[in-house]
């Protein structure tokens, strides 16, 4: 305060009080996060002492802009203000508020009520026409002519009704607002970043492959060439990110054999996560997936599919690892000389050295892992799944991600982090363009909603983007142990219409492979992640009519593209969920009703919230069931579903509707 | 981020985040309230990647201090870590938090895992050696003879057995603790600020009364001499603030008659409100009221009777100020040569003329309006009561309270602002001490409720002290008029009880004279802020005796002189209101029941949550009623109520039960 009063010298007629700007992130230290062409809304709260009349501007830029862009506010409640703009460009913005008492309108709307009541107001048209006079000598062009005319109006020698008339006309109001005086005005004391990011950070649909399970003839090891003759395959069922696992060099010391056998035999290919042999490390190839032509090819493929590659980058080496011999001081050393293995006490894990982020030479430590990615952008990936971001400082990757953005703002980066909420919410803030979730294992109503409500009605879903997985490598979750073929397909289809962003790990889900390692485990037995899988791409069980059909009404409806707009609706059965997404423009309607229940038969009554969804409530309206492709219609709010899990256990509905808009109903679908 | 990375040479390492920290007002602008000797109690998410345990520190100091204390903090849930301290000094506070990652806390722990799992630990002693013998390099004295002690035994040759018993001793982790490695700790990037007051700020009961209306003749204008001889009396009934609106010369232009008329008789006394006349101005005094030396007598006289004199300041001058000649360009002027009077269109104040705060000598201005405080400051008084603070600028208030109290920290300022809850609350932001409220026009169960939960149980709480009045000269509620004498009782129980600051205008409440000048108006008839009134300060029909048992009760249960722990509690009867109040050390519980209905006789069950009030379930326990003095053994947390307004409307109960602390049963009252 004695500072503000010290450096600016009008800091004490600056009467406007600016706080409480949403969204800001931990007070601005934190961006939130958009894609291109999305709107920001932003609502203050805007005061100030007395009773006059405010104007309120919500400004933008990018970094590079030097001047701002400005938009008028309006005013909502309780002294709440609101304005929105649109994100063009692939850059980092900032917005800001500024306001300041507006005069004229207090004069204005004074005066109006002064003539209502009566009054006399010959002083009253001098003051408005002084201020009309110094508004002219901003303005110029045109604008000052009007002016310049209502001076003489408005001041002039004409009857009181003539002059009171020009002074009240909505003409001048907008004149005189287009040239404020804006000497006292205030400006909010933060600029608040916004990410944004291309559009697929939003709305993409993962495929997660292991690259030497893709060989057509069973026992061999797959390699790049093979995997780049199923890209066709892949994209034709909708998916546009193919993500692989570590593609690099496998260790030899500590390898593990298949099931995570503590000893590997001579032939088994280890766990590409055990990173670095002697053919390199985490800029080499595993010499048995082809080479960094095939790669290329690879990325090639699947650009012309509408694909494209995302790398799993998992900063750990294994004990053969070029680094470890090359920088040693990388790693953390034992008193007895050894370089410290991972472990998480009291189990061990001896195939895995982390780094030592806590290393004298943590700056070179940095960059080199930093040039990993760059690596990977040269050989045109834009596409990183980080392995375990949880376990590396938080700043590191605030540093690597913005780095990265800085050169390539169209890189995107997935945190596999499953570990406490709120450090996977920092790392989503610090950086992170999607975040893998809880999902895999919320399999209840109840967790559902829970999870879903957080993620999606709160501050989070400024800053945290869900990637939604059924299963993983890692995570083979009971629900679809249990629930066979019906579960996949409803946690397929939760994942898709849940989700902006989904993901599968795709021959398990596809081809329903659910058997665990033991009863209990969450690990699949025979797990690619240590042995070499053999799939039937041609078999008639696989999912992938359906995978297809779900992605494409996902690519049809804006509605599944963003999380902004989803809610939950009662149904009067624990194992029936409803709930509708709604484009951001409230034009594309979902409503989706899956059935939970893996085994039975479950029906219920739906109750929608009519006049929330823009649904007329005094007329019948079709329901489309986009993916059993019933056509229903249905009338007021409540209406009966039932759901055979061993048929088809959802239904997703694309609302047919009468929408009010502003000028006239429009029908939408 | 990068900023960080180039000026701190370790950020890379500092590895733990510390974020949303609270309390935290507008990002750290605006301080929370504290009075001495209270808590303050932090919390903080804390966390850092990986596992490694924490330690983390609540840090607070003075203004004045160069150093900070510390304060261990203990994990909650969820990365959530919280730590407490009381402020001791009538000074400025601020706090911050300190984490590191705690390697050896790590060591320790991970240690007796591998320990209970059977595994050979040589290494690891090695490991947990060297930490010992660094610490012993940063302790002195017995400290590092200990470390060095267990340095030699964990690092030495004796059995294994005995090494591990060592290692994991209690207090080598106490000593370790003590003299932690916080080279790479990360700080909290805001100090925030703590504002503290004496104690008055936080537990005070005001009563107002006008110095004119004091005289014991009826007919002659009462002086600060009649009101001297009121002072025993008003002391006797448990006041401590003795509030006068303001006491300056009243003008003569456009002077009100008796009920607002819009001419005076030469009579009428006029509004003391028209602040200034040919006498003086705000620095002066009312020479009917008496002199200077009146004046500090009475000041004098309500010290040595436990009271303080709040003054009334109304930065506005009648059109016979001083001011109006000597600084004209403190008021605006109007286009005709005359000064702007006060307006609220179509409405005209004549008789006051606002200062114009966006004159160009605004600076001049400010110097002068704060030296109006500094001059009562110097005749005794350190309670102002500001009178509209919300039609002037929020920067002049901030700037005027932090002069004030950097000379004077012990000044109190109360803000008459009704006006929109964000306006009021930003006043007490930036510095207002307390804060009237909508308290006079909640009176039903559900608006008290509703108003109560969002005062004391949000972020406002921090910053909002609110002073509860049932009635001032401006508002005589309809509940009041309606009522009678028990709306009148129900309302100053209310008050008392609900807030730990309350005040009364008080003759007519204590008077229950309650007649509005025309029905639907909140004006009383024959206001004094128009005439000269007389009381009968003998009469039998006052509430004095109520007055004084409610002020008695407050003092002697610390229950009621804090807002921090009020919870309302069911009953099942809409007129019934039920609520407890505890003091911050919970030691003293008191449940307060109030019949809101001024004509009837309510009953009902109250419905206490036993546990949260940690009273035994298992057995009876009394209530003892402070106000009407019965004495009930209730039973579970259903009990019978009954109340009849025209005996006494509300129990006050003060409840005697068993608690159970760490150690023992304790009985508490």
């Amino acid at each position: 305060m004695k500072v503000e009063l010290s450096t600016d010298r009008e800091a004490g007629r600056r009467r406007v009080v600016i706080e409480n700007v949403q969204p800001e992130i931990d007070c601005g230290r934190f961006a939130i996060k958009r894609t291109v062409g999305e709107r920001v809304v932003v609502r203050a709260d805007i005061f100030v002492d007395g009773h006059d009349r405010l104007a309120c501007l919500l400004k933008y830029r990018t970094a590079a802009d030097e001047h701002w862009n400005e938009v008028r506010m309006e005013p909502l409640v309780n002294d709440r203000w609101e304005g929105e703009f649109c994100v063009e460009e692939l850059a980092r913005y900032f917005y800001t508020v500024e306001a300041w008492v507006d005069r004229f309108d207090t004069w204005q709307k004074d005066l109006a009520k002064r003539v209502q009541a009566g009054q006399q107001v010959p002083v009253e048209l001098q003051m408005g026409t002084e201020m009309i006079r110094a508004a002219q000598q901003r303005a110029d062009g045109q604008d000052a002519d009007r002016l310049g005319w209502y001076a003489d109006v408005v001041g002039g020698e004409g009857s009181e009704a003539e002059r009171i008339a020009a002074a009240l006309s909505d003409e001048l109001a907008v004149v005189m607002a287009a040239h404020p005086d804006r000497r006292y005005s205030t400006t909010y004391r933060k600029e608040l970043p916004i990410s944004v990011d291309r559009q697929r950070a939003r709305y993409s649909t993962w495929y997660e492959i292991f690259p030497r399970s893709t060989s057509a003839e069973p026992g061999r090891h797959g390699t790049f060439r093979d995997l780049e003759r199923l890209v066709p395959r892949i994209a034709d069922m909708g998916f546009d990110v193919l993500y692989l696992p570590p593609i690099h060099p496998i260790g030899f010391a500590f390898r593990k054999g298949p099931n995570n056998a503590r000893v590997a035999s001579p032939d088994d290919p280890g766990s590409p996560w055990a990173i670095g042999g002697r053919e390199g490390g985490h800029k080499s190839i595993h010499p048995e997936l082809g080479d960094l032509d095939d790669f290329r090819r690879l990325v090639k493929a699947a650009g012309e599919h509408g694909m494209e590659i995302a790398l799993d980058i998992a900063y750990q080496c294994s004990p053969d690892h070029p680094y470890v011999q090359e920088h040693r001081q990388w790693f953390r050393e034992r008193p007895d000389g050894t370089v410290q293995y991972a472990e998480n006490p009291p189990k061990k894990y001896e195939d895995i050295y982390p780094f030592d982020f806590e290393s004298d030479q943590w700056r070179e430590l940095w960059n080199e892992l930093k040039s990993v990615i760059f690596y990977w952008i040269d050989q045109g990936v834009r596409i990183f799944r980080i392995d375990n971001p949880h376990t590396k400082p938080f700043r590191f990757w605030e540093s690597l991600i913005e780095d990265v953005k800085d050169r390539y703002p169209e890189t995107l980066f997935l945190a596999e982090a499953f570990t406490r909420p709120k450090v996977m919410y920092h790392l989503a803030k610090l950086g992170f363009t999607q975040s893998y979730t809880y999902f895999t294992w919320r399999n209840t109503k109840h967790d559902l909603v829970e999870y879903f409500t957080t993620l999606t009605k709160t501050e989070v879903r400024e800053f945290f983007r869900p990637n939604l997985w059924p299963n993983t490598p890692d995570i083979l979750n009971e629900y679809l142990q249990f629930g066979g073929r019906p579960a996949c397909v409803t946690r397929l289809v939760l994942a898709a219409t849940l989700g902006a962003s989904y993901g599968v790990y795709g021959p398990p889900l596809e081809f329903c492979d659910v058997q665990p390692r033991e009863p209990g485990s969450e690990e699949y037995w025979n797990s690619e992640k240590y042995q070499v899988r053999h799939w039937d791409f041609d078999s008639p069980d696989s999912l992938r009519d359906l995978m297809r059909r779900i992605n494409r009404i996902r690519h049809d409806n804006p509605a599944l593209q963003t999380d902004l707009h989803l809610d939950f609706h009662p149904v009067d059965n624990h194992q029936l969920i409803c709930y509708s997404k709604q484009s951001d423009d409230k034009k594309n309607l979902v409503v989706v009703v899956v059935n939970l229940d893996s085994n039975h038969t479950e029906s219920g009554w739906v109750d929608l919230p009519l006049a929330e969804l823009g649904i007329a409530a005094d007329r019948p309206y079709q329901v489309h069931d986009l993916l059993g492709d019933g056509r229903y219609l249905w009338d007021g709010p409540r209406n009966y579903v039932e759901l055979n899990p061993h048929v088809l256990p959802a239904h997703v509905f694309q609302i047919r509707r009468h929408v009010r808009t502003e000028q006239q109903f429009e029908y939408f679908m």
